[in-house]
């Protein structure tokens, strides 16, 4: 069987299974899963099918070959109506949204637009007069929202990939809430043309997958800039590794988490910090009062004005066409005023600057993806309420510029999941990923609701701060030595000490101040193993850095002791008339220590 | 006599003059100039001189060591009342602002706060109860604003320097007006902490001074992250340089520029630009109507809101107590909505996004400052439409967070003054000022409105793209061959063609794929000239070019022909093993030639 992105590409590429082999299975499964909630428009299949025939004639290294994806439906995918689950409101888009021809681009197969809370405002999915879409893993539960019908269309293996989108954490709640992953990019990583705007300064696209790796696959076609969206942002998707050395995690305190007496879910989280501890990282406490201060700007400030500016003309002149409690907060931002809008601006660059230092302790913040579950009786019964504890971790997320990835924790007893989100500063989505990955893959947790194992991961390189370079000195640049301030003026710091591999001669340059060694490669085996330190310094550091080494010194390839080369310094043969061989000492600092004995 | 900055400081620190004969002068330069319109509060002499008297116990080699300053009466000093220009609103601060702060601790001596438009709502110079400041230059002529004291005292050389605001044009019209410096600084270069807000997101403290070195060494001073001010940023003012060969100056189509009939004014920009190229500036053509419609949105938008919430309070409960404009003006920020101010934040981004591109393609852009000047009279006559005009070319730059810099370009037969802004993007300010200072001394006009000549320009580095490092190429990375696009891959340019001094010998190595020169460094006339290229990178980009580069070759310093030295390949000696000696060739272009004609 194959249901993760990763073994549906394998297959296809090894011919083993057609595209459209795939999209034929994935119709029968959406008519064998037998939920007309999920989809708002299901595409016909014979169109579907049809354009998987048709990519028999492309290359089938395209990132997403074949693979079949469903879109929310308030995003634009040419030729299906748009509802953003509002009857009144929908339009027939003649363009694809970036995102949808990016993903058609790369080989992806549309089959329907699923349902959402309506205009993506809410965290419950049961705000949408095209029903409620049952939840993945327990079917009196909510499916979570606003990405409901995305979410659950994954979580019940219809298909391996779908968008979401993610203002307050619709792309993460209903994530936990069907037991699959949520990535929720930075801001502007991907783009938002074609988008249905609910706060346009906080909106993002989001991915749902089965696994992490699933997710990063599609973010790397999805992520781009887009000259048409004015919020795109130049904002690469760096590489997957292996699970850092010395990872740091924050945490919150104790006495900040809420749980609402969701005990389970208390323990759950408890669990999973264990399990982050059992896997190397270092846990360290965080406050994270202002994440919550935002979270109620958020709440209880003007950004509902944009959800109201988006809207504004349907729901002033035909109020009775939206949901009613859709309604009743969307109108709750046509009083806001500007004044208090830019006092709200204002308190939250503030909380922005406190955020920056609060996230440079660590390398990402874990914590609960909502703080408990709740059924659909209980939501019906009191739905604002119970709404907004859903969001309790992920409000703040998007005005603090955070990039996001909801992890499946663990599944209690009685079959409700739990999840944790991982947060760092925009722009380290991948890094995210890169930790993200290796927790799911710990739980050995099924994939969402299909009651299969993940697969095992593949194999990534280790962790390597991909801008910087190592540099290997042999002189003055030694620790505690007349030049090493260089290095540290320039944030370089010690990364290890080693020495050469035995090819190496040293020499005391004549009449350098301060004294200046000079190394040069001979033979093999005709020289000793110099003593060297290796220093790391950014890609820029080391380019000014190798810019200010006078001449006759360069900076070359130093192979070391045990058969790796990194850069380092070398010396021209024209400059060693007068030098001194001091080979013999094994490395400048034993040959300066024997200068100031001799005194 | 000393009238400037550096010629204060020269005399200070000759110990011809000292910092109390300096600020006795200053005071009676005050009283001679006999306008009390100027200062709102001016500070008491005696506690002035003493603190100068206390600067003896102090190092002489402080950056503004008994630099007499003013400062306008919307930033706090300690002791002094801030008024904003509104006897309702004034309150006694207990701390300097953080830009005042600085100033002292550099060796500046605050002589009293200045007039201004009332909370710096104008540029026009006439809306304040406390007076309307005699223009320096003609007395019929406003004085411009808001920072209208400010400019004015400098120009009058009651002070060498002195603080004004800019929001919208506060810190550029009236420089213009006076014949002196206005720089407005990058946005959140200098701190605002200790500002009373006019719109927070947009206001910069700035600086007038009689020259642009002058204005530059207060920037020095006061540009610093400040933790206290949430639009505080780290932005390095960089160095100071002589005219970059190659500058290309953005200007207006001529369709696009307004002078409202003064045709006097349009004559002058016309000359302006003619001293632009006559410098040595390319003059490009730029469509400047997105900053026209950024203009207009901050005159027609929600950001009139912000000036609203600043003195909310004050203008709800005591509306009489507001002057007449300001306040017809700030009640217009009462009415906004949150959903209308979204909506003008999504066109500004857009805006933005492209200024950014627009500027991308040249140094800087030279504007008027204001399109014409008007009578004391005419702006009494009409008091809105005329202060709008002035900000014709002023009022979109904090939005688009552009840095500014207002220089006088010339006097009309009548004494009207006339002068040009440059503009770039935040984060440029020493380039503009590496531009103006050399502007300005060319047009050899007076300094501000005392009848005393330029002093001559300090001498200053070459223009050198600090971040930008050159490499010498000698093989398969010169123009057109093998390797030559990792250059351009990493935005590379080629610089220019030349040789080595004759010092070098060129290998060809054995076993290279592509084939690889080795060039190596003899002893001095023991080798030849070798023809090679230089091209320019980005620090970061030389140092992910130096990182690639593989054993047995390396980057080191090779001297030129001129005996110029520029980083370059060089060999490892023990490489050389069945390498051929090709120096003969004078240059690896050439063997490969002869390799090709031998083939």
């Amino acid at each position: 069987m194959t249901d993760t992105i990763a073994e549906i590409l394998a297959a296809h590429r090894a011919g083993t299974t057609t595209p459209a082999q795939t999209i034929a299975r994935c119709y029968q499964r959406i008519r064998a899963h037998g939920d007309p909630a999920i989809f708002i428009t299901l595409r016909d299949e014979a169109d579907a099918v049809a354009e998987a025939v048709a990519l028999a004639a492309k290359d089938p290294s395209l990132p997403l070959y074949g693979v079949p994806v469903a879109v929310k439906d308030n995003i634009d995918v040419a030729g299906l109506p748009t509802t953003a689950a509002c009857p009144a409101f929908a339009y027939q888009p003649t363009e694809d949204s970036t995102a949808v021809a990016r993903l058609r681009a790369a080989g992806a197969i549309v089959v329907g637009k699923t349902n959402l809370d309506q205009f993506a405002t809410g965290l419950v999915g049961v705000r949408s007069p095209y029903g409620i879409p049952r939840n993945a893993m327990r079917a009196d539960l909510v499916p979570g929202g606003s990405s409901s019908g995305s979410a659950v269309a994954v979580g019940a293996g219809l298909v391996p990939l779908s968008l979401g989108t993610d203002t307050a954490g619709s792309g993460r709640v209903p994530a936990m809430l069907n037991n699959i992953i949520g990535l929720k990019p930075s801001l502007g990583l991907i783009s938002s043309t074609g988008l249905v705007p609910a706060c346009r300064t906080l909106d993002c696209i989001s991915v749902f997958a089965l696994t992490v790796d699933d997710a990063v696959t599609a973010l790397r076609v999805l992520g781009h800039p887009d000259a048409s969206d004015a919020y795109s942002r130049e904002r690469p998707v760096g590489a997957l590794t292996a699970m850092p050395d010395g990872l740091k995690l924050g945490v919150p305190r104790q006495s900040q988490l809420q749980f609402f007496g969701d005990k389970q879910a208390e323990q759950a989280f408890d669990d999973a910090l264990k399990r982050c501890g059992k896997l190397g990282a270092a846990l360290i406490e965080v406050d994270i009062e202002p994440l919550y201060e935002t979270a109620r700007l958020l709440y209880e400030g003007p950004w509902v004005a944009e959800r109201y500016l988006a809207i504004r003309e349907l729901i002033d002149t035909q109020p009775e066409a939206v949901h009613p409690v859709t309604r009743q907060i969307t109108l709750g931002g046509k009083t806001v005023s500007a004044a208090d809008t830019f006092a709200a601006l204002y308190r939250l660059h503030a909380l922005r600057k406190i955020a920056d230092k609060t996230f440079a302790g660590f390398d990402a913040l874990v914590l609960p993806t909502a703080p408990t579950t709740y059924t659909v009786e209980q939501v019906l019964a009191d739905p604002i309420a119970l709404n907004s504890r859903l969001g309790t971790y992920t409000n703040f997320v998007n005005l603090l510029d955070l990039c996001g990835l909801a992890v499946p924790a663990s599944i209690g007893a009685d079959g409700l999941p739990f999840g944790i989100t991982l947060l760092a500063p925009g722009g380290r989505d991948a890094e995210l990923a890169s930790i993200g990955r290796i927790f799911h893959a710990d739980t050995a947790l099924p994939l969402g609701a299909i009651g299969k194992p993940q697969p095992p991961l593949a194999a990534v390189p280790a962790a390597a701060k991909t801008d910087e370079i190592d540099i290997a000195v042999v002189g003055a640049h030694l620790s505690g030595m007349a030049l090493n301030g260089e290095l540290t003026a320039l944030d370089g710091r010690l990364a290890y000490a080693t020495s050469t591999a035995p090819d190496y001669k040293l020499y005391a340059l004549s009449g350098t101040v301060p004294p200046k060694p000079g190394m040069l490669r001979v033979a093999p085996g005709a020289g000793a193993a110099i003593a060297l330190e290796v220093w790391t310094l950014s890609a820029s550091a080391f380019g000014r850095f190798v810019a200010g080494i006078p001449q006759p010194l360069s900076i070359g390839t130093i192979t070391l002791k045990d058969g790796a080369k990194v850069k380092g310094f070398l010396v021209e043969p024209a400059a060693l008339e007068g030098a001194r061989d001091i080979t013999h000492f094994g490395g400048w600092r034993a040959y300066m220590a024997d200068l100031a004995k001799a005194g």
